[in-house]
Order: C-alpha cells, then sequence, then structure tokens
C-alpha cells in the first residue's frame, strides 16, 4: 500500500494574534517521502477581498489548480482580508506559521524594510513583461527571495495588475505647482516622493475611498485601473481620471509561503505550486487586459475624463524618485544590494523595449485613435 | 500495491514518413485509473533547432517541469527539427500519432489554412499581451481549438517571440517606394501583403540567409529578434536594422497534442502539461526580453543602425492587411469565424492599452533616450 503522509495543518483553530513562536505546532512537518504524494491541507490567508475576483480570483484560481494536478490530493482553502488575519498582517501571519500561506503585496511592508517595493513596484520602474523577465531571468527573483528569507518566507511571483491608472481627481491637474495642499488617497513609496511637491497623502482602506471623494475630505484617489475602480463607483464623485499610474507601471503579488511549510513539501508539490503560480501569474495579467479594456469604454461612455498626468509633472516625480532611491540605497544597504542589480537591468530593458514593442505598439495604438 | 499503467509510446521506433494511419499503434491507450500516476513516455518533435535555445530551451524546460511534477512518472524526449520528422511537417507528425506531441508555429501550416496564422500571428495584429489575454479571457483559446480539432490536435500556448524587428536591410527605405523590387526573405501571410507593394518574398531556412544576403542574391531578411539575429551574424552583411516588426507583434510557439494522446491522459497529467505549457509561455518571453536588450547593445555598438519603417509604408501596409483579412474572411468562413471574435478584441484593447500601459511606456522611454 502506498504510504500517505497526512500533513493537515494543525493551525486552523488557532486565534490570528499572538501568534509569534507557533511555527513548530502550525506549519507542516517535513514530507517523509519524496516520490509519495501525500495528503496536505494547507490555509491560504490573502490581503484582498472576494470582491477583487481578478487578485482574490487568482488565489482561488492556484488552490483549483493545485488540487487538479495532484487528484485532490493537496488541498489549500483560500481566505479573504480579515477572515484569518487583517489585510496588512498576512506576511506576518506566513512567517510566524499562522498560515502556511498568503497572497499578499510586498510594498504593503515598507514599514519594515523600503526593499520589499522591488518585489511590488517601484514608482518610475519595470512594466509588468520587464518586471517578469527580471524575475525569471535577470536576477531578480534571486535577490527579492534573499529579503523575504530573513522573514522565514519563500515566494513566489503570482499576479499583476499591469499598468494602474493614475487614479480619480475632483479637478484637472495642469502642471506641477496643481500637487500643491493636494489630499489624495495614495500609499507606498510614492506619497514620500510626492510629499515635497506639496501633496498631503491619505491612508485608507478600499471602503472609505468613495465617501471621503464625495465629501470632499479628499481631492483625489487611486485604486487600481478602470475594471477595480468601476465597482467603487469613483466615477460618480470624481471626473477626470488621469494616467498613467507611473507608480505603479506593474504592480506584482506574489505567493508567501512559511518557508518550513514550503522546505516540507516533496519536490513534485513544490514544482506544482510554482507552476501554479507562474500560471496564475498570466491568468491575472490577461484577465486585467480584458476586463479593463471593456470597463474603460464603459467608463468613458458615462462621462469619465480621462487627462494624461502633466509632463513637468512626471519629469520632476521621476528626477525624485531616483534621488530617493539613492538616498535610500546609501543609508540600507539590503536597499542598496537589490537596487544595484534592478537599475541596469531597467536601463538595459528600456533601450530595447522602446525599439520594436513601442514602435510596435505606438504606430498602432495611433491609428486606432484616428480611427475611432 | 499501487496500480500503474505503463503507457510507453510504441511509435519510438517507426520511420518520420508514411506514418498516417498509424495512430492507433502509435499513441497511448486511455488512462486505466484516473486518480493513477501511471508512466508515461512520450516524444515532442519540434520545428527549431537546438540552437534556438530561446524557443527549443521551452520545450526542454517543459519536459523536465512535467517530469520533476510527476516525480520522473510522465517522461517527454524533445527531438529537434529534422530528427523526427523535417521543421515544417510536425503538425502532421502529431495530427498521425508518429510523435505523442509536437513543437510549432500554427502559421506554417498557412497552405492547409491561412486561419491557423491567428494563433501565431497576424500583421498588425494583437501585441504579445493582448495575444495572452485574448487566449486566456477573451475566447481565443476556445476558437484556435476548433480550428486544431479538425487537424485531430489539441494545442496549448507555449511561448512567444514577442515583438520581432523588422529585419535587415542592405539598403535605406525611405518611403512605400523604396519596397519595389525588393527581394526579401519573410514568410507567411505578410508576403502576399507586400506583393502588390513590390516586394518580392523569398523563402529561405535560417541557414540559408546569411550567404544570400552577404551574395546581394537578396537585399533584405527578417528573422527574429536581436538575440537569435546575431547568432546568424546578418549584421555583418547587412547595415541597417529596421523596426517594428509589424507582421508579428506577438508570435505565439503552442504544444500541439495528438487529440487520442492528449484525452488518454488523466486530468492530473493534463493540468501538469497545460501548467507547464503556461509557465513556459512566460518563460521564453521573459528570456527574450531579458537577451534582446543585452544583444541590441551589443548589435548597435558594432555598427547595426537602427531605423525605424517609415509611417507611409506602414500605414499603406495596414491598410492593405485588413483589406486583405476582409477578402479571406469573405470566402472562408473558418476564417471570418475567428476574425469575427479577434478583430472587435482587437479594438477593444487597443483603446485601453494606448492609456495607462502606453502612456507609461512611452514616457519612460523618452526619457530614457534623453539621458542616454
Amino acid at each position: 500500500m502506498k504510504r500517505r503522509a497526512f500533513l493537515t495543518s494543525a493551525g486552523a483553530g488557532l486565534a490570528a494574534a499572538g501568534t509569534a513562536g507557533t511555527v513548530a505546532a502550525t506549519v507542516a512537518a517535513p514530507a517523509i517521502a519524496q516520490s509519495s504524494q501525500p495528503e496536505i491541507k494547507w490555509r491560504m490567508a490573502s490581503s484582498y477581498p472576494k470582491s477583487l475576483d481578478t487578485i482574490y480570483g487568482a488565489a482561488e484560481f492556484i488552490a483549483k489548480r493545485v488540487s487538479d494536478a495532484t487528484d485532490g490530493r493537496f488541498q489549500i482553502r483560500t481566505f479573504a482580508a480579515g477572515e484569518i488575519v487583517p489585510a496588512l498582517q498576512v506576511l506576518d501571519a506566513v512567517q510566524n506559521g499562522t498560515v502556511e500561506c498568503g497572497q499578499s503585496a510586498a510594498y504593503f511592508y515598507v514599514g519594515k524594510d523600503p526593499t520589499f517595493c522591488f518585489d511590488t513596484a517601484m514608482p518610475f520602474g519595470l512594466n509588468t513583461r520587464q518586471h517578469i523577465a527580471w524575475m525569471m531571468h535577470g536576477g531578480g527573483l534571486e535577490l527579492m527571495r534573499e529579503v523575504f528569507k530573513d522573514y522565514n518566507i519563500h515566494h513566489i511571483p503570482a499576479g499583476n495588475t499591469g499598468a494602474q491608472m493614475g487614479g480619480w481627481f475632483r479637478k484637472e491637474i495642469k502642471s506641477l505647482e496643481d500637487l500643491k495642499g493636494l489630499k489624495m488617497r495614495i500609499g507606498g513609496l510614492v506619497g514620500q516622493i510626492l510629499t515635497p511637491f506639496g501633496l498631503v497623502p491619505q491612508q485608507l482602506g478600499g471602503g472609505d475611498i468613495y465617501p471621503a471623494l464625495e465629501r470632499g475630505t479628499i481631492d483625489a484617489a487611486e485604486f487600481v485601473g478602470p475594471y477595480d475602480d468601476e465597482k467603487l463607483g469613483f466615477h460618480k464623485v470624481a471626473k477626470y481620471y488621469y494616467y498613467p499610474g507611473w507608480w505603479e507601471g506593474s504592480a506584482q503579488i506574489p505567493l508567501m509561503f512559511n518557508m518550513q511549510a514550503w522546505e516540507s513539501l516533496p519536490k513534485s508539490y513544490q514544482t506544482i505550486l510554482e507552476q501554479a503560480c507562474w500560471e496564475a501569474n498570466s491568468w491575472m495579467i490577461a484577465k486585467y487586459d480584458t476586463l479593463n479594456a471593456a470597463a474603460l469604454k464603459r467608463l468613458v461612455g458615462g462621462g469619465a475624463v480621462l487627462r494624461p498626468f502633466p509632463r513637468d509633472m512626471m519629469q520632476a516625480c521621476e528626477k525624485a524618485a531616483f534621488e530617493f532611491y539613492d538616498k535610500l540605497a546609501a543609508g540600507n544597504p539590503r536597499f542598496k544590494k537589490v537596487y544595484d542589480g534592478w537599475k541596469p537591468f531597467l536601463e538595459q530593458e528600456r533601450l530595447w523595449f522602446r525599439v520594436a514593442e513601442n514602435g510596435f505598439d505606438s504606430f498602432v495604438y495611433s491609428q486606432a485613435t484616428q480611427q475611432k
């Protein structure tokens, strides 16, 4: 008879709070035989709500694919933000073994270390394809895994939103000057880049943005892109829809694994998880690329006014961004190590992409605009 | 004891020629139990040589990943072009069961049906991300699978070159007029689009291009992009390197499966193959995106002169391309069915991508150019 290891997590009933140090009790024991197909039940905590069928949908997609690839022997149950731990405590929950894995964006943990931003999005950084290239063939995954390792975490890219929109503004932004005193819901490193220009960054959860924008408590808000934004109804209370979201030309959402849980898996299950994550990476991008196109059409049809950010503003912000990175690198050796790998890659990619890819895209888009 | 089905292909020793009708003898028998992990040995015939470590490398990558995910129980042996069948007979070999699967580009079989081009690349068509979106969420995969089904084939996207270059020219092309009498190595539908403008398309295998270009037997040649082109040394005999390769803004390379072989697999193995193919799709794109960037830098450093195609030429070719598609659709119901799904998707994607994605890309590329 085939020997099976029932590695069901013992952590399911534990409360979310105060779980530091419970790793031994809650994560899976080492796999007994590499060649076996043990029965495993894991929990995945997401930082996202079920309403985001793009992002949370990818978590469910991965769980289904892993189950299908193992004849149901490896089961992962997904939990939305707040069901096990709050949205921004997913990394901690994975680190300490409250859950075996989590779906979250690394830049939520910028307070622990700004180096995490390289994993998700750097203002004026890599675009989505360049980001994947950096991860798969440019040394980025290895650099980021060193950072995650210090948090007892292994991670695999498992989704990306693509380039985001710049957000919804109640008034037009005609130049850099118009940022002065502007109260905007915007998070992460970009808030620190924009503050010297007079912008007042506001931290608000997804559900709090609409009422604040409606009442005028804030003047502007960025969220994701047309498909997700449409659901929250921002177009009803702020007319101008700006692009591009230069702080997120690519926003990668990985799966994070408790290191002991990851290492306990047989090689075949690790491979299956890697494949499911990479497949989900394409699946999420493709879903956004499909649904955003249809949503943008509806939003513009419903009165949203598309506006590009003023060039002087973008130039000043790009300059400020790289000065900010240089400063961070000077004071943070971990940031410096990743930055030193990332920046030459970025520069080389841009010189290539502006040729064939951008040559093709810019031509066909200009033609499409003329025809409409 | 776990029951195992040894589904080793009996076809390994068969000669490549004259294998039509050998399906029953060479493909795997139906899987005995869905929950089992049968031992399977398959052969994959590629249309590409081993020297293309990007494309052929993806075939090897898939074989390794499938083996790793099944603890070595599902083995796929890869064969380069010519080892089992010639490059352009891979579809036939898969159809008739000479091999269980193959790596090839659908547009090689344009002689059977031009509808195959939608799977690979349409001149002025989808870019790479849009192509993946069409496949995964836009109905494209379902439409193309209907076409392949008539050839007894199931297929899964498993690689893409990204936007290609326009190729190497001995003389500058300053306007549409300069295409008159130009002898160019170029294949597929685009040859038919360019012929009315006076271009004389030439069909040459990869190894025959360099001597023809050197001797002046041809005036120009397109192949893939910087990394692959550099190996063939075109820059030594033709100075001008044109972009973009508007006939291949995306070039998808799927794996093709003999339908009976595919259906004989347990669901878990089908899932693992799907995951490996989608992972390889990203892997190949990322590899090209990384290596092309470095190769372009070397080529330009070595004297290659980058030139964009003249706008009047591209506009005339785009108009001619869509007129050609309309004509094909009028006479080919299968082409029409796919075209009717593809074209509205293309139009909607362009209106969205020109906003956030192209807004981001065009800005950062223009800045990068200024800084150099």
